[in-house]
């Protein structure tokens, strides 16, 4: 039986862990971290968790929380999991942390883009970036994982093997990005009112979006060298989902089939990358629930650039799913273990 | 391995089998029946089943199905599985009818609401109406399961337990239901675009909705007495849920407590009802893509009424999640196997 | 020229009635109120009104408006219009109170169900309840109106015909209401946030919500009796729109030509009431952005109650709209001047 | 008294026509024309018409059409106009074609993006792009009106200043757009229903969309040179609203102040174009029911790239609305008028 602490379970991601965990018989989830509702039932913040969690919301002592789990994941502001984590609880238990305080490794990127001191610079290099179809390898003996970014996540699986095998022009990447309002997260603003958010779509944070500098650093593994591009997220109004279209410069031509080798190259034993059939366009309803990234690409020969696309879930594939799949890597277990789920459709 | 076969595959009760029946391995689905799809992969109509499901959609041959599966699933429109359904069939294999055919044990009554002959009354008889809660054990021995309508079930579950207890006049009931678009069925029709149905709400088929005789005829039995009511469905802008609003006169004054009594009397020990803590409304976002039926009640001590509030996905315990527990019950399983899915928020 | 006073012009109500005024060459607004954004634009809170409105947000300062404006509409929660108005006030302008303040003759009913201690009740019988299709005269002289609230508009237009001529038993009335979201409000709650509303139903205030009294206090002037009721809202996932569906028990017999006689009787020549065809069930899509109400009704005679619909929208006829058609009756213009607007669809 | 016929009145760009067109006392609608409704009320089809328009549907007689309107408004699917227009029409009244028929000048660029043999193309040179901001001299005197896409209106507003003054490379430019449902038509199709569209967002015609050329033309003629880019856009669960994201290389570089000041030079006088402030994203609800464009830039220096983002409501200035505003230009009337509407929010 594997012990899990939550801290930051009622936020989106923290309940979307809490649904995925609960399905699984080999895991049991001793510590609902909440400082908003503390002392509050957890299934009274989630009503959707009547009768399935009878727990309470607990304070956010990952000291204490050391002792109890054998993994904790922090699904909580940037800064937080920085400030709490030491070498101490690392000895003791492993972190999955899913905000974005060691997914970039150079600390001056970080503390520009996210405006925040890092607290523990010492662990980044420790921290293994946690996009599992590309770091399986070092996610396996990891203390400390960076869990990847909802965007980053799609972005780069859509992008990656383009870019690795040469086809694309690492400086002519531009990505379109379109999320489901649940990545806003829960707090009450405004902005995030149903009325403010329903018939609506809006580009935001453009050109300053902090998932920038991470897509960026992924990007530029794949291709050998610094890669700098676009990045324009778009609000929608939908709950679930994200959907990147990026566009790039192919260095020359090819064909459909030359490019969809590429991709079945890295993705074809993949179970949860799909690469779509010719001229089916990935779209949100169809991962809906599930951990399954959907990508696909298309030629244009008119302008010589390629439109690749991607689409899951934010909540899934870009927050608790990709932590489980992590966690099922670092405890040596099937990759999918209770990740198997069927989108949801309609 | 139970083999399942699937007439209507693609509609939305159907696919959601499909959903439901995948995530098990005690079970194959051996035909994905589809009429309008004959031959079409099932993956290129329900983009959610890529790399889940290889079959291509087959006719509605149930004779040929009777001899491959042990259950037969009709998730059709209303008079085709009396059209099909013959005792050979039933002597080979187990139906489970979603469509209204074997739900009404008057067959007067049946013709008249649906404006169709019946092709198959021998059967009515024999066929056991599958709202599990109710009629767990004539279910465990059916051949022939006559799974409830949607707002039926949400309806009975809700009141039930009031009726037999006599609480409540039975003269008294106004049904008052709200209903996801799905439960519109998959249908190209102008009225169920998104554009005509977004931002709007309207009551639709007032007085003459052909789930009134079905609720009836059930809490009829409850009441030990002929009940006629009102029930008015509602469209409402959103894919999944039903929620049941429903008015009766209390026959006596009584407490909280001794109503929350007869409730948990009732339910206490079923999985999939949820009887709420007081106060608290029975919403559609708490129970999507589950089987749970989340309910309620509030007393009007100034008018002497009782508000009795039901909330379930109509697609799961509406349709296709009841129909899977019924299969459990009849083939002796446990009968939450495979339904003890966490609600998805949001 | 009228000069125009919005107190609370930055919540959807006291936007809306901006919307309405500017679209007007007879009006000018001089004072755009909202305590919260003093000294902002008021087109950088609605962003609609970019090159449109180009005036800042003022403080709730009455007396100061009320030597500018000929008119002052109040938007604001309840309570502090009353806690403003004085007799100095009341002789330079006039007031339309969008809030409960003045809604309720009887102050205990008021204080009690809003749990506010009424700081004006001398002006509490001056006010005029401006439902202008039910008070007309009486508001042509008023000084003070007290604006219907949203659910006691549509409520009552749909059930007062009936009632007033004595086909309905005052006793039996069952009022089962549906609302988009601004109905909440702007204020940033967690309830409130897209993700939480959005594919979510549920009713709220159930047996206690304060439109109760309100709508009982004018049934009853039509019943000649006093009239209880039961009364339970709905929040829809959708930005505007009111529908109601009313249930009552006929005293006797009637035929759909007698009742529609009833109808017309009232509403016949009332520019905003539209009493539809028969067996077309009013829809809220049909009047978003518009001051229609759309009413009808139908007969069950199995059960011997008629169920009476109607649908409008809350911003419109159920706020800012009908202050608008109160002011043009109070200034003795056209009722329907600036209000002829073509319900937007889709 | 303008006296005005539509074609193809019960599509949403010509009921949109009708919203626009009742508003206005100095035009009379004298037909509806619908093949699909003939001889049906036009307000049993869109009830939000309901004692505003008494009239029933009409056949498609442009003929007939030709001596009893000053103007004719085709809202019709692509080739009807062409294959109905002829010089007699033209001499006795004016045509505002809102269907592609005439917005290309290549006759064979039309052809092989339409799929379809032009039928009129001795009309072609004639007819006037009704951009009404770029080409208004030429729309004053002109019969034969092609009202712009949507897409290519809100594209060509977004990018035509920077490309005209020079500042972007013509090569480079990307644009990404997210369109309302309602852009998709009314037309019963399953991928349309709202539990389709509802919670989903997809690209579609990705690389092949029939705005390219007409996008592509309008910015040739800014650029002074021949214009290829990629255009993808993408289906948004709302019903009405387009937001374009547009992308391109620099030539060198410019200051916040320099961009704005070139928008500055073409918007500063033009009603329907609203500049928004400095980082201020247009959105679509901002816009909604209403004839503006709302435009803004943001320059990223790292990349070198500007990205151009322009909103509209596509039914209004996409379609419908600047239909009017072409009508009024015709007709010598002021330019707004009829269409000084505030936008609906929320």
């Amino acid at each position: 039986m594997i012990k899990v602490g939550i801290i930051g379970a009622t936020g989106y991601a923290g309940a979307e862990l809490v649904r995925l965990l609960l399905m699984r018989d080999d895991v049991e989830i001793v510590w609902y971290g909440s400082r908003s509702y503390i002392d509050k039932k957890f299934s009274d913040v989630f009503g959707n968790m009547v009768k399935l969690v009878d727990a309470k919301c607990m304070d956010d002592n990952m000291e204490a929380l050391a002792d109890m789990a054998d993994v904790i994941f922090t699904a909580t502001p940037q800064g937080l999991c920085a400030s709490l984590v030491n070498e101490n609880i690392l000895s003791k238990t492993k972190i999955i942390d899913l905000s974005a305080d060691f997914r970039i490794k150079d600390v001056a990127t970080y503390e520009e883009w996210y405006k925040l001191e890092h607290k523990s610079p010492q662990f980044i290099d420790e921290a293994v970036y946690g996009l599992c179809e590309i770091n399986r390898a070092d996610i396996k003996n990891a203390r400390l994982i960076a869990n990847p970014g909802c965007y980053p996540t799609c972005s780069t699986l859509s992008i990656y093997p383009l870019l690795k095998e040469g086809l694309i022009d690492p400086h002519s990447i531009i990505i379109d990005a379109k999320s489901g309002t649940s990545g806003a997260g829960r707090g009450a603003k405004t902005d995030n009112l149903f009325c403010e958010v329903n018939e609506s779509i809006k580009a935001y944070g453009v050109a300053v979006h902090r998932h920038t500098p991470e897509i960026e650093e992924q990007l530029s593994y794949a291709a050998g060298t610094k890669v700098m591009l676009n990045f324009t997220p778009h609000l929608v109004p939908m709950n679930r989902g994200i959907l990147i279209t990026a566009y790039a410069n192919l260095k020359e031509k090819v064909t459909y089939e030359q490019v969809k080798a590429v991709y079945d190259k890295y993705y074809e034993n993949e179970y949860f990358v799909r690469v779509l059939e010719k001229d089916v366009c990935p779209q949100t309803r169809w991962v809906e629930g599930s951990n399954f990234v959907d990508v696909n690409f298309k030629i244009d020969e008119r302008t010589g650039r390629i439109i690749m696309m991607g689409a899951m879930d934010n909540l899934v594939k870009g927050a608790a799913g990709q932590a489980v799949q992590n966690m099922n890597i670092m405890f040596g277990l099937e990759e999918n273990k209770g990740l198997k789920i069927v989108p949801l459709f309609p």
